[in-house]
């Protein structure tokens, strides 16, 4: 496939996510936008806002390209005066606090002369932590992975648990998932094709997985306090975004759209000085979770 | 006065302003947390919570010492391997959106074999731009400045509107102030006694502007439209703190007390995707306010 195909082949995953996940909103529609970068390329933005189930949801495709810095062409360690980046980024957060926060962006890089590479994750952030929910979910993410090569999984969950940590707090973001970056036919022995197919696989393992959880929880009863918990660790998803994320701060930093790039904050969150869950709650043993290295799925 | 001196006279300082705003509260207290640091040194920090103007306020104070890391002290082009530190920092947010949020930190700093600076200062973040408040604000900082230099209050003016910008929002965070850092005798020509002398009545010009606004403020009547525009714009202060504030930066670096340096974020804040708010409306003036080089009590 060409970087346009590949381009296009996202934008199609774009638009299922997309339908399916306002399939399980059950009415309420993302709301649209087109934008364009004065470099070269562009995306297409949806947001849904106070929906049914999702409080803010942001789905978004890009496909950009331009002239390649010469910092940022020395950082990757190629001699390429052009790039071409596509991908596809999503973010959920769900008004009841029993259901997760998702995350997923599966991307594809190339630069003049044949240079690429994919990369990309799903990572989960239960504001509650239930092993069988973890169980549920990394066992989805290694059948995926298991289809292409077995060191996949292990290797691209202790990646995630060492990307989506906050250094600060010493507390994961969740309970992670895989994380992956720079994959092709050099670093892996596998095809462009295989790589290609693997990136999509991950894709489409996405929708089944949250929509699961919409259905099983969202109409869970919870309280002011579930609630309010829900708020502080918002509050943490924002402290990781802002101070750690790499597609964020890349994004800041090179000026990228960023209502697009701030999607990815919540609607509402809260910063309560010193909380400190009381012992044995399902608060603290959360925290307790809230750790790298924790095998959710040994046989 | 000697290093244990400064952070003595920092000290009560920060006692000071605690009390003023507990008269300006009217009851609630601050709450007080003694921390130390394992290297040497420690802090008192005081956090007021749901107080009847303030819903989240914190007043602290630290004095820290230790080794000097080298790539620390490189960046400061000392060479030393023993520093001091110390100095008061204040982030109020009130409840109602017509009340500004402000900002205070004065700060001392010196290494073994003489090496010194003072550093620090106020600024304001109104969540609705009101120009009779920004000349009283910018008024009373320039009396404090011109007292020791004529110079000072532009210049520190001008340090303040590049610092306290939001780059990728292209926004200063609120209507500015002062700011200022690694002033000594080499860079100024004053003596160190003058200094300090500066730094201290920039410590106290802060309860006299912020017992005023909460005086003439906090009991104006608000919308709830105009308490949700205070959420977004706590997003935007959460945004620079997190993003680009060095000292919060620098804080979660080296492993400093987290609680702490994070004491500055608010109760609660909101991102809405694409918030845009209508043509002429006094949001609108706001946002069209937040720009550097607004010359506020020009004669």
């Amino acid at each position: 496939m060409t970087a346009n195909e590949i381009a296009g082949a996202f934008q199609s995953l774009q638009q299922e996510i997309i339908e399916g996940l306002e399939l399980a909103e059950g009415g309420k529609k993302f709301h649209f936008d087109h934008w364009e970068r004065p470099e070269g390329g562009g995306g297409r933005s949806a947001v849904l806002s106070q929906g049914a189930i999702l409080e803010k949801g942001g789905v978004n495709f890009s496909a950009v390209e331009g002239p390649l810095h010469p910092n940022v062409a020395k950082s990757l360690g190629v001699e390429a005066h052009h790039f071409f980046a596509t991908g596809v980024s999503i973010v959920l957060h769900p008004h009841n606090p029993l259901v997760p926060i998702i995350h997923m962006n599966v991307r594809y890089f190339e630069t003049e002369g044949g240079m690429y590479w994919f990369g990309g994750g799903i990572d989960l952030t239960p504001h509650y932590i239930k092993e069988e929910q973890a169980v549920f979910f990394h066992g989805k993410l290694k059948e995926t992975c298991d289809r292409f090569d077995p060191h996949f999984y292990p290797r691209f969950k202790a990646w995630a648990d060492d990307y989506f940590y906050i250094k600060h707090r010493e507390e994961t973001r969740g309970i992670g998932g895989i994380f992956f970056d720079r994959l092709n036919e050099k670093e892996t022995g596998y095809t462009k094709s295989h790589l290609q197919e693997f990136v999509f696989a991950v894709g489409r393992t996405f929708l089944p997985i949250y929509t699961h959880f919409m259905k099983e929880l969202a109409s869970l009863p919870f309280t002011e306090a579930q609630k309010q918990w829900q708020l502080i660790r918002r509050g943490r998803y924002v402290e990781f975004n802002l101070v750690y994320d790499r597609g964020t701060r890349f994004g800041l930093d090179t000026g990228g759209r960023i209502e697009s790039i701030l999607m990815s904050l919540p609607a509402l969150a809260s910063w309560e000085y010193n909380h400190i869950p009381s012992p044995n709650s399902e608060e603290a043993k959360t925290l307790s979770l809230l750790r790298k290295g924790i095998d959710w799925i040994s046989e």
